[in-house]
């Protein structure tokens, strides 16, 4: 779809919210929207297509019922809002459309919005309700991330060779949808957890020499580089490798670009990329490459012996328990991870030498295809 | 200086450590450095320079003090280290070459370095001691920050035209001092602090019509960032202004960017703008663009009342004595935030409009001159 015939088919949910009320409010109803309900008990993982998505609850929000009421008006004024910015080809940080939204409500003397804290969740009602992204309604996030290869992009009518962007790279903005791949030579997307690691792999050359296209996902990875990752699966028909560090929280940062998250179920469909596999740090790896000196403790206790905060160890037990890590490899992995007590970062691949990881660790691991499923 | 020149001026300063070192040990010298204090007590704001600097009190490491020795050990290791990584031509983060140097000592039971938290502050030791930056040590802090605008940029031989990145922007690396300005056609260099407002003036256009070259700094400004401020005004001659929030966080971003911070005083020389100024939001800004109805309330409590948390007042108030914040407009602009109790965002200009910012607001500020010192 192309961002002229998706905005369009935005703009038709907005309209028809719209005209659904109106409906309501002429045949003498309570004006009311339904929505799916987003607590854990409504999260399902979807086995087929390996994502996690909302099941069918709902629930109804009635512009005359106290305690809805507000809601209500917040949710039209959203909605209406991000109809606007969508026509005048515009987009607006959620908090720029709060201090739009926020004003003195005629007559009364209350304001429409008090805090960000009341727009931000009606934005998510909207999405749900509208089965919609924030990216479609324009509305964008804090970018973050960069990217690092042979590709060419075109964004908003420049033609950007990724390949010649020396060790600075593009910034990857909250909003990609609209990015056209003009041509490409790579053989892989590579997401990588850390920017030190996204520097060294730059340094080494490994995107000139490797055709791989890399993203630092620099933690946490934004919604622009998840949607990102998925359009270039999808679209260029690229394998997808995830480079993190060896513990919970790199395994949390796979597990989400691969079949979302459980407080955002309803976005894995566009934002995740369930072929994708995880190619390190693996706790094979610490004996294989023979990392013994270089791993960290992990931190907490585990939750079976007795008293002290449980931290790592609980994250690991838990991902043991998720449908989508029920893969034997990833029991092993993890089943190992909580028995040694220990966890291995990308970084400590330096301990053999800086270009180990560019000219061997990755090499080996893509020629052997050994990564976890 | 060239990269070439500035690499083989830090070896100098790294071999002449050891030269000396050397030299002690021969006299049968206790093997001793010495380092400029970096306690706030020796740091010194230098009118005339504006900037902060460390003042001439230092301390002496020894080598056969049992309090001193590991440390010791520890700068040998580090210094070189990097004077390898300057050697082979590559970059290096804390991390990895924390992991690089972590090892068991020969014949002893004893690792060289237990955490990172062992290296860092002695990388910062060399810093001081040699007189150079971690960049110059070839270290590499975490990358922030993207650039937009009418400039040229020869980053590692490919020549990046800045004004043809579309949204997203060219990603500012750690270390920028290998940029190379082939030309450009910019009246001014703007940093803002909020990616949001990056956003909002990218997609107003507000880089090709007012010849302006943005940088993100994506709150606290990284290293990079702040480093190519300085290189930009310095070399390109071209005027700066910053754009932050009106606030006390915001403020103290300008600050740091105008004369450096107190904890890396030694730093300020290379990575301040002293004749950098602030375009807003200024307290006086909220009069005059009616922006009443869109501030937020100070958090905490007048430190002058009695009992709660002090917060942003205290801030305001820390700032108020501090010697680069005494010019009047300032003092008048920090006093009236106290009085009114109140903050105004940069987002807040959207309550007027959204391109209000980029037509409006800027234009007419940069027209009349209308800064903060």
């Amino acid at each position: 779809m192309t961002q002229l015939e998706e905005d369009k088919a935005t703009i038709e949910k907005l309209t028809s919210l719209g005209d659904q009320i109106v409906e309501q409010i002429e045949n003498g109803e309570n004006p009311h929207i339904e929505k799916p309900v987003r607590s854990r008990s409504n999260v399902e993982f979807d086995e087929d297509r390996g994502i996690l998505t909302l099941g069918d609850s709902t629930s109804t929000r009635y512009f005359m019922n106290i305690g809805h009421a507000r809601k209500f008006m917040q949710t039209m004024l959203i909605a209406a809002k991000t109809k606007e910015l969508i026509q005048e080809g515009r987009t607006a940080s959620v908090r720029e459309l709060y201090y739009q939204l926020k004003h003195t409500i005629p007559g009364l003397d209350e304001n429409t919005l008090e805090d960000q804290d009341e727009s931000d969740p009606v934005i998510v009602d909207i999405e749900t309700a509208l089965d919609t992204l924030r990216e479609q309604l324009h509305l964008i996030a804090e970018p973050k991330g960069r990217l690092f290869g042979p590709i060419t992009i075109d964004d908003q009518g420049d033609e950007v060779n990724c390949l010649e962007l020396g060790k600075s790279g593009l910034g990857i903005p909250s909003i990609v949808d609209d990015y056209e791949f003009v041509s490409h030579d790579a053989d892989y997307v590579l997401v990588v957890e850390t920017s030190a690691m996204v520097n060294r792999l730059v340094e080494e050359d490994f995107h000139k020499e490797h055709d791989a296209i890399i993203l630092s996902s620099s933690g946490q990875p934004s919604r622009g580089v998840r949607r990102l990752t998925r359009m270039m699966h999808e679209e260029l028909n690229l394998p997808v490798y995830i480079f993190t560090d060896g513990d919970p929280w790199g395994y949390y940062i796979y597990s989400v670009l691969k079949a979302g998250s459980m407080n955002l179920a309803f976005e894995s469909k566009r934002l995740s990329t369930p072929d994708a596999n995880l190619i390190g740090m693996t706790m094979s790896d610490i004996e294989e490459y023979g990392l013994e000196n270089v791993t960290e403790q992990l931190k907490g206790k585990d939750p079976d012996t007795s008293g002290g905060p449980t931290k790592d160890y609980k994250r690991a037990k838990d991902m043991m328990g998720y449908e989508w890590f029920q893969h034997k490899d990833w029991q092993d992995q993890l089943q190992t991870m909580i028995d040694k007590g220990v966890r291995i970062e990308q970084q400590a691949l330096a301990s053999q030498s800086l270009e180990f990881v560019a000219n061997e660790y990755l090499p080996q691991k893509i020629e052997r295809g050994d990564f976890l499923p």
